[in-house]
């Protein structure tokens, strides 16, 4: 199966792995020690070769950082985590402290002399991260120092090896674009930045640009690769030879000649014989690692600070890629409407958090195209569902009880697309609390769904669209209402999203999701998520200017049992009645009788 | 009166006047010379001595920009004045350009040639602009010299005298603060950022500092003038000495010793000497003048680079402040009700812009405390109200026909606060069109009025709750839904707005407008402004967060006849019935007869 339900690391492992590293540490005459949770490609998620944190701490959460120091040690957390944190770590020697209080750059300023040395991992920092922690040190007299070899991995004995999946090659029919365009319109974009090459550390631009994906990590389809693209003459991808089959080779390297492969150890010394030749490399400041900025740096070469030129020329899919993820929801929906039927046919019985994850799995698995989930099921049960990134464990399993509330977040990767979907249902009578807060948040999640706006509108704009209902009642929630999401690709990517940070104009062939929601910590939570697709201007009836607007590609029910239709407006009944005509005229030819009648219920008229 | 209708100058003396600054240019050796419509205080208006762009072209707009090289001379206008400009400078000589096409500096930029000079006089232009300029001269290979004296003002022989109004101490009771108390914060915060001095040439910036106004410059209540205050010690105001009465002066410098007082003229030095003992001065890119940061600089001292410090703490007003708008709004609002009677008691007969304009300031000027008119009245008819930026002159002047729309736009400046609304009222049965867009401009202003957010959200937030109800039909208006507006000072200043470029969090205590709009080119406009006082976080019943909002200051009545009310929910009739309740309440005691039984009427509830 796709989704384990262990609680993480062994805190009693602590004590001994991080006298090890110290030891180390006062070999190589430095006072302290930086381990951060990212790898090389700065992603959401690293292979088990390079869960350092995890290993040293046992803190398995997907963002943090240990400071380690000769007497004291810190790991760093967001609200997230502050409590898994204390369950996972040896507290006698592990400080957790909260992110929000204190940076780790200002916590380790503050206990530095002058002259100190604190040694970091140039291959696990970007250079915004390093400046970050050079100012800190640099305040208090002392020195950030980078270190030629991982002072953890020399204690690390029994580490994993890397992963060496192998590397396929994504279809061009599916792409909707050629390795070779993709690639052009990269170098036209350098030349007109005066750069000579652009380094791609992040993988899922590398895999976008070659068409290539790979399965390196847990949920997100691509391999650990980095690219280096002159702005003329052909890239290389920096894999490991070993992930590449000889006839994806040939497709790349030999025949197709889309790019040269070498290893990626030699990019550090390509990237210092750039410099050696001055000339002008673009690197992302905020992905790409320290080592590779310092070796071109060092050798006299120009650096380009801008953001990855790929970024924002995947986030606009193409003809092809929307239509496979609109087949990715029709497929994804079915599944979704068959597991919704399986809730509720489980009765008074009901179904604890795991039961749910490991039905809705089965129930994409028996599509026969899930190739993964997009990411670790969320399943609250009761209050578990107030939780906002909560993991269902064996430790924290619950089983539903009448009068509760369900909260279901899950994700299907398909070669055709990747799907993200939240429901929220009702167990037994709600009350009327929640039925007032679930139609908040539903008013939310239409106002977002049925916005028009003009060319040039940011997610930041209309963020507001979808919280003011329950703001006007002193309610919010505290994530952003909608993440990017890429084409078979990672479930959160940029630079779209709707957000009060999102300040890029969303573009038509943007997917993103609408997912506001509520939560009463202890009680219960709501989100109602489905993912949107930005279409292109369009002249509206009696309208002057053209509109932006969102299609809504998910296709699944929203529970009729949690909405006060007194508090709807008609435009937003007659938005929910539509959309739920669309869920039933798509999904219920393909559905066995038993869940079409179940869907035919759930999606009728919400008046009359 | 305070308005003149006059149509600006006369397009026929530009090309002898041109003439004569291109032989003053040739004699100092530069091609080209830039003329900005800005003085050394970077205001929104300047006094006649000031007004080169207008001398030399004859336009008259509040902001342009001249460029004149050896044969060709361009005027750069913005999308306001792209008519205005064609009609007040001889086009034989001088070419309008509109400034979204093309920006000056790359204007100029594409005409220079290698080694070729361009003058500029560095009092007039900020140091973001110069930087602007010298990138494209740079880019050509030519060079932009800070001229030492102004080529235009050598030519200029029948040039006003500068003002010398008188300055007049702003009474601590209504500013809320002594300056004592806000220079000091001032210093502190000086003192954080690491400045020795700061340097403000911001008129209201001054003004709201010593508390002291003048009347320099039209509508605002200022006098030209600018501060240098030392992070210890006593500020000086640098100033013309003449504006100062012997009581005045005692107050600021003999007795109260809150400053010390010298001529504009010895700023420069002043400058030069901080910036020889190696001080660091806090300047504001944005609205320095070149010649004052070239000061520091050349004579070795550090710059720090910051907004002017004032902005932000004169935004948020003191209860002293907040009571005294509560009570311009009042007396405002009584003239403001007289005069839409009056508009309604013309019967058939109607009116002219222009007649429309001296009523209203006739009823503000009868309250016995109007100052001046806070800017000059937008008063439009019919397809004049379209025009977002319409001045009424002689020649446009306009009666209002049946079936009409009249829009006006206006404000007061009284001692105890500054006022701006705009009122949409239909002269004779108006379309169904008029009603169904009038009807959703009122959304989006009761959508702002009535909205609650929690702290930390910026206008930028909030601008699309007032635009999405024109959205979802596909309309929408070109400008900002609000301004910040001072307390007697300028009906416009920041950092506070309701714009997607209001990226600065709304704190309680800052007023700002609410206009939403909406405009068919040469057929109606509408615009429905009332100023709001942001709201500290306060409980709601049955809520958990404290949130902000809005109190509405501004008290008049709302066109009844424009409203559909089948286009409003229930919670927008609430709003503006007790709205209307509220404004009748307010002022229906304190008005004659005939007013009163009109405010009765034009408030009474919506439905029923």
């Amino acid at each position: 199966m796709f989704q384990s339900f262990e609680d993480g690391a062994d805190p009693s492992v602590g004590p001994a792995r991080l006298s090890a590293l110290r030891a180390e540490l006062a070999r190589l005459g430095v006072v302290g020690f930086i381990i951060p949770r990212a790898d090389e490609y700065q992603g959401e998620y690293v292979p088990a070769s390079a869960e350092r944190l995890a290993w040293l701490t046992g803190f398995t959460g997907s963002a943090g950082i240990a400071v380690v120091l000769e007497r004291e040690a810190a790991v760093f957390v967001d609200g997230r985590y502050t409590t898994q944190v204390r369950r996972q770590v040896d507290t006698s020697v592990f400080t957790p402290v909260s992110i929000a209080e204190i940076r780790p750059s200002a916590w380790l300023g503050e206990r530095l002399g002058v002259d100190q040395k604190v040694g970091f991992d140039p291959r696990l920092h970007t250079r915004a991260e390093v400046r970050r922690f050079e100012a800190a040190c640099h305040a208090a007299g002392a020195h950030l120092v980078a270190l030629d070899a991982n002072p953890l991995d020399a204690v690390w004995s029994d580490r994993p090896a890397p992963p060496l999946a192998p590397i396929t090659l994504y279809p061009e029919e599916r792409a909707g674009r050629s390795a070779a365009d993709k690639i052009a319109t990269l170098q036209a974009d350098l030349k007109r930045k005066g750069a000579d090459a652009g380094l791609l550390t992040a993988t899922d631009s590398v895999a976008w640009l070659f068409n290539i994906r790979g399965a390196d990590i847990p949920h997100i389809p691509v391999a650990l690769a980095s690219a280096l693209v002159p702005s003329e003459g052909r890239p290389t991808l920096y894999v490991d030879a070993r992930k590449l089959t000889n006839s994806v080779r040939d497709a790349l390297a030999e025949i197709a000649e889309i790019a040269e492969i070498d290893e990626p150890e030699n990019l550090s010394a390509r990237l210092a014989e750039l410099g050696h030749h001055e000339n002008a490399v673009l690197i992302d400041p905020n992905l790409t690692p320290e080592a590779y900025v310092r070796a071109v740096e060092s050798a006299g070469g120009e650096l380009i600070e801008a953001d990855d030129p790929v970024v924002a020329e995947k986030a606009v899919k193409t003809p092809a890629e929307v239509a496979g993820s609109r087949s990715a929801h029709h497929r994804d929906g079915m599944a979704v409407a068959r597991f919704l039927a399986w809730l509720e046919q489980r009765g008074e019985e009901g179904f604890s958090e795991i039961e749910a994850v490991t039905a809705l799995e089965n129930f994409r698995a028996e599509t026969g195209e899930l190739k993964e989930i997009s990411f670790d099921t969320i399943s609250g049960a009761g209050p578990n569902g107030a939780i906002v990134h909560y993991r269902v464990t064996e430790r924290t399993d619950r089983r539903i009880a009448p009068g509760e509330l369900f909260l279901i977040d899950s994700g299907g990767q398909y070669l055709d697309g990747t799907t993200d979907i939240t429901r929220t249902v009702a167990f037994g009578p709600p009350s009327e609390e929640m039925r007032v807060r679930f139609t908040q948040v539903l008013k939310g999640h239409i106002a977002i769904a049925r916005a028009r706006f003009p060319v040039g509108t940011s997610g930041a704009q209309l963020d507001a669209l979808a919280r003011i209902s329950l703001w006007q009642s002193g309610h919010d929630f505290d994530h952003g209402t909608g993440h990017g999401v890429g084409a078979y690709l990672s479930v959160h990517e940029g630079p779209q999203r709707i957000s009060k940070l999102g300040h890029t104009a969303l573009e038509p062939g943007m997917i993103v999701s609408n997912e506001p929601g509520y939560y009463r910590p202890d009680h219960f939570g709501i989100r109602i998520e489905n993912l949107v697709l930005v279409t292109p201007p369009a002249a509206l009836p009696g309208g002057e200017r053209e509109m932006l607007g969102f299609e809504t590609l998910t296709l699944a029910p929203i529970d009729r049992r949690l909405i006060l239709p007194r508090l709807l407006s008609p435009a937003e009944i007659a938005w929910l009645d539509s959309y739920h005509l669309r869920v039933q005229g798509a999904l219920a030819g393909d559905l066995d009788p038993e869940t079409r009648d179940w869907l035919i219920g759930a999606t009728r008229p919400i008046v009359g």
